[in-house]
């Protein structure tokens, strides 16, 4: 690995001070280019290294962006796609959704972790990886979930989206075959610890198979579930049987 | 509430010191009498105490008993009923099991968590009261839970027993409407932290009208689903239907 | 269980997305119907899904609803009752108060636990069970407690509601017989760790029988009570001592 | 999903009681089989529940077995490969190694970690999937770990064990674009927590594409990993490119 | 303060090496002598030390023993006394016992409190201050301890030890107008914490008043008490009505 | 124990639900009167309820009133004494401070504890009894607090407040004779977490005879303190030498 | 150690009360002057304390200052050096930066980390020391922080900032000889519990020799990285080769 | 950095597998040599590899052995220096300790913290640097410490080594100006959580200028001190003062 490779492209502020060195080969490296973090940035900052990378990219996606920054964001790029509850947004033109056959199924436990679901549905697009969400399927009301094992069936992966106990990846890795990434939420209260309790359930499970992010990072289960499309795409092209 | 309807009796040691003052009017005041919890307590002092609760009680339930005390229990009693995994020891003779349509199913997610459920089946046998164990049924293999729905919809309360990520009281508790009583078992490791995060996933579960004792505690969930039974028995009584 | 049997009703947005899946079913399958967990959900949302479930069920539950739902939910029913400490609502007509003998009764340790005690007394009104609030009990003052002995020996329920060291269940739990549902509060601070001590020290107390709800969970409690009321209520329609 | 697509085989001990319920339907179900987990069983109730699995699929794997398991099951199955720092034992016969192009490199950040990495070497020999441990890559010397990417690039799935603060998957996950599962173990002490602070830090990695499974959990890291193998392998048979 | 007002002892071991530093001037500077820490130390320097210290003090008392190091005590002293549940040995003649109308009540919980009860009761008499136990008045059973109010109304100090939910400090202090010291203990498990439920349960008490010590911290309850007792006695001493 | 001996007042809302039960009786049995916790309380309940106390006694007290309840409580007493960063106010004539020698010397180890100390301060003049503060004496500027041992030396009580790692009680208990109450204080940050670190360290100090409150409850140390000197005044009493 | 070697000087407010005792001497005796920790103090009384120190010392920092005591700061000193995210204010003149060959390094893993790599810069501004910043070179793209090993090799000490898992210590620890002092932050959500995980894996380190401040804690990492740069000077000017 | 400048040495079993790839740039690279983590290994293993270490440099040291490792160890190297209780052995001649002016001061609060102290001595020792020990001087007798000042003043780095609630390197940090390296201890019970709350209490000091290691860690403070040491020695040697 030299630095020719992977070059590392600097963002300065108007006083002249090295605010980010953008990873530029990110993607060529590890399958998916950097996104921009927004938390603990100043809402300018977030835009000048948004700016650069989507210049460098042809698109960038920004995560955790507070109201100002999203502001800021839309008034640059004004048909920019964006998951406000998840403070997510999609800049610039992303690659076209992969026609290949495979995508990913997102399984949301409630209405409450949509913002979640959607997060890694907009990363997957960010990444020209189809998604759908089958939303509201909790263990509470198991028949919801069970009527819709084929959809689990047919993906490469299932992100299973859960607050709360966290239980509904324990019960989808129990029922069908497919690779499942697991994302607590913190949707709850008391006893939920923020989430804590859900991710720690997940990461206990009595299902086996099940890999877990932290808690609400949908963007992380997605860039996870990129990986392990990447891996059977590599292997079909050296087949010949993928472009 | 006088001391006169309330009597406690004293068990001394050799020294005049006293061990234990004995809630002998507990039965009539809470309908379950005092129990004998032998953690933290030397094999001997239990015995005497267990010794003086039989007396007064024609049996008596001793908990958390280690080995030694154990083993004075058995040579004290040769015929006591014993959950050796659960350090469980019923001596004497209790109430007949009670013969009016009411009973306990006790629900265990896998094999290692027998050892509650027995102690949780004891317990209502010292009781009174009728319970019948549906082992190995975790949410894993879903099928082998939905194959078992009557038996909880049967019984006038399930104690559902789980470690691990102790989903199952939220998936029984979306399909029947009898009362669930959850146990964390501390059977798991890393994440589980000892049965903690059983726990709160229980207490945060995403399935209304389920309520939680503490971990390993077959006892008191049996303990709370007598007083569930008792319920029904003092209206059925006042009724005439029962006697 | 099919699905005919036990159906969901899809809400979805106007942009055609599924937000929930109403368990119209759950009523006759558990007994108690699906309430509108608002937490986590836009206040549209929470409106329109809040208008489906009335619709079906005559009225409908929303817990956990935010200042904004709350206008919205008042907008659009402007006789609603609300417990708006607890942001609680009840919209449309509940079923009238069963007359059955059977009600809670809800202790509550101190005045600043009330919203959680007003929590279980309005969802046990959207169940049709009565119940009655007993307040300011706390063990401080223990006269004030012993005064009232009666008023749960009376009911089929005591839901114990208390915050700080959350001791009140367990003293009341050693002086009557009826179940105790156990419910902290996060009234407190410090060393309180925002309820997980009350809940905690509940969970290990040394008065067995008592099962206990996540923190501030007044709604939890209301429904794990009125599956306990059912179970009498079942065996006496089965008896022909109610209708 | 009926019950006669997932049947359950009851294993009862010499009282007649149901020990389990082996879910031999999950290999069909979920791509791996059943694997018996000890801890919590007595051995003698394991090795009567491994005898029943490995006569029904030819070989049967054990996790968490003591040292007295582990002796009966010696005895038993004199030729049995085991892991025995792990408490793993595969008994029986199983399915010959794939030869498909496709394996699993297994990243060791110390020698203290080599057990839970055989743990899922040989999870992944019993599903017929090949693996290579690369040990002792720990970040303290990062040239041994840069040395040995081209083995984490040939590899469908790199599972990244480590102990302490658990780096070692960022680290391979930043250079790499093979999907990374991170195993967090047991081996530090102090701030470690037993394993906590090195799976709390895998889960809050600044490398997107890292999933995390339970400390020391090998075995459901390999579980996930044929996961993802499995994905590859039907697509491809889809394709004609595997029979 | 100078070094000559409160000098220290050094013991050395074979070695030359400094082992302790003893704190001899601590009585006349804090109103009590220093004390022996096992924990930690090995059994042939705790006894070094000890034999220092009751040299120098013609008594000397010793917390947290060990087996080992018990037996070398018990060797070198034959008359001690000990309470060898709490690991506390008591060597060489301590003062008399005050006669001066102030003493210690100890309430205990539950018998399985009474090591730590009998640690703050010998630590006390090695103070010089006479103290009486009232065991097992738990607040499952509350008619034990509202019939000995009288005995913690004539104590100068109250010090209640209880494990569990660690109600009983809450309940005395609100009916008593004694100060009270709390004591939680290490008895109980799971939601318990080893002891941290109890602990933080007092500290979060609603009944002021309480302050607490460490778990299973009965030495330092009664260094407290002492220190609460000779605040007395130094303003009767003013007075003239203590010698 | 009767009711008579220990009344309650009740209060009711407008709607003639009770808000609470005044233990109008606690003065007379625990040596100090109910303060009211405003936390969790209306702003218009705290103001009822407080006016019905100071009705009864001459003064109330209130802590943790927000900022809308201290401006009623203003608008009603415009000469109430208040701690405003504390959300303390004293209302109403509270008794003259007692002139018997006794005393409390409260220290605080930084300016940022001094709220803290002034809750302190202030509850013991709601109780009649003098304290004065010695303030910013952290352990890291050591001869600050060494200049000051005689104020602790004169003081019947010592109040120790302290943030951060809250060493200052540990010092000062082994300086002086003193009984010292240890207040942890919310003041830091990180490793802090929110003054449990503090807490936790007091009691687990090296230095015997110290004993905790809760974090930031500067309320209770001083009730406890209260206690203390009562103990005191007790005797002094019954010797006739205070009246 | 006598109070006229290390005078405090007392500042009082407006009501004659003691709001601080500086510490003037604190810098001959330790290196480092007092600053002002602004947390908790109103920002009048931190206006009024800075303004102290600064007529004293010449200079003055200010740490953890909120907006509004930022204002009056501003208000005061128009002139004065901050790090506005970072609530630090340099107010007066610092010491001029030394010329003796030292220096630091500051290593921030994130661009969100930068606040509080400016802290530590100021502050070691504040005590005449130089101080670089190598910005964004986080352990997910390994060639951006290979390319800047020669900056921490000629630093006298690198303080390494990082948020989420925190490896960027370990891994420069790892690379090169100068002592390296682990600052963790606050950067991250979920499992990184707000900075808890990133200091606790800094502390398990698998790379010898790093040493770890508090969370967020610039101020002190600057302070340390201080006193290892005098110590190299101290010993210098014994040489003679330092004046 | 180039592998050629950082070889790996492989040690490999008997089956061929690598056991680890012996890190033997590093004394060149960090300053200090690889040490052998035997926690995890087996003796066999353990021993091993310290074969192949020592014979590479001459000598090395093992950290956290058990006993049957040590009882190998002592075998094979029967003129070994150990500290049997921190599990220390330091086999083979270590380089002569330097004459250079530096030292280390390690302070141990209590006699039962001496194994973590002798535990940076040995590891100091293998790095040719001296070391004095100031025992028993916790702040429970502050005297002790106030009279070894001197000590601390006259050493390039104090390691201040403390169980309980680890107020030592506080005390110290504001006496003299050396850099002071923290290191809590696991002794201590209850509150004390293992050392935690010492760690927390030591990253939360109210004294800036601490650095932390994790909880009984000797050996790393040894390593961060001697990096301190080399800083200066590095300037010296540029210097000529220095060989």
């Amino acid at each position: 690995m030299t630095n020719a490779q992977s070059p590392a492209l600097e963002v300065n502020n108007a006083d002249g001070l090295t605010l980010a060195r953008l990873d530029i080969g990110r993607e060529e490296r590890c399958g998916a280019p950097e996104a921009v973090f927004a938390q603990g940035k100043t809402p300018e900052d977030t835009l000048a290294i948004t700016e650069r990378l989507a210049e460098k990219q042809g698109h960038a996606l920004v995560t955790r962006a507070g109201a100002e920054a999203m502001r800021l964001l839309r008034a640059r790029w004004p048909d920019l796609r964006e998951a406000a509850h998840a403070g997510l947004a999609l800049v610039g033109t992303p690659p076209a959704v992969r026609d290949d056959g495979q995508h990913v199924a997102v399984a949301a436990a409630g209405t409450s972790d949509l913002p979640v679901a959607e997060e890694a549905v907009m990363t997957l697009a960010s990444l020209g990886i189809g998604a759908r969400i089958v939303a509201d399927i909790g263990v509470a009301g198991l028949h919801r979930l069970l009527a819709r094992l084929d959809d689990f069936r047919a993906a490469s992966v299932v992100i299973a989206v859960a607050g709360m106990e966290g239980a509904l990846p324990s019960v989808i890795s129990g029922l069908v075959a497919t690779p499942v990434i697991a994302v607590p939420t913190s949707v709850g209260y008391g006893a939920h610890l923020g989430g804590l309790t859900a991710m720690l359930g997940m990461l206990g499970s009595c299902s086996p198979g099940i890999s877990v992010v932290n808690i609400d990072n949908g963007f992380g289960a997605a860039v996870a579930a990129a990986r392990i499309i990447n891996n059977a795409a590599r292997l079909r092209r050296q087949e010949g049987t993928l472009p």
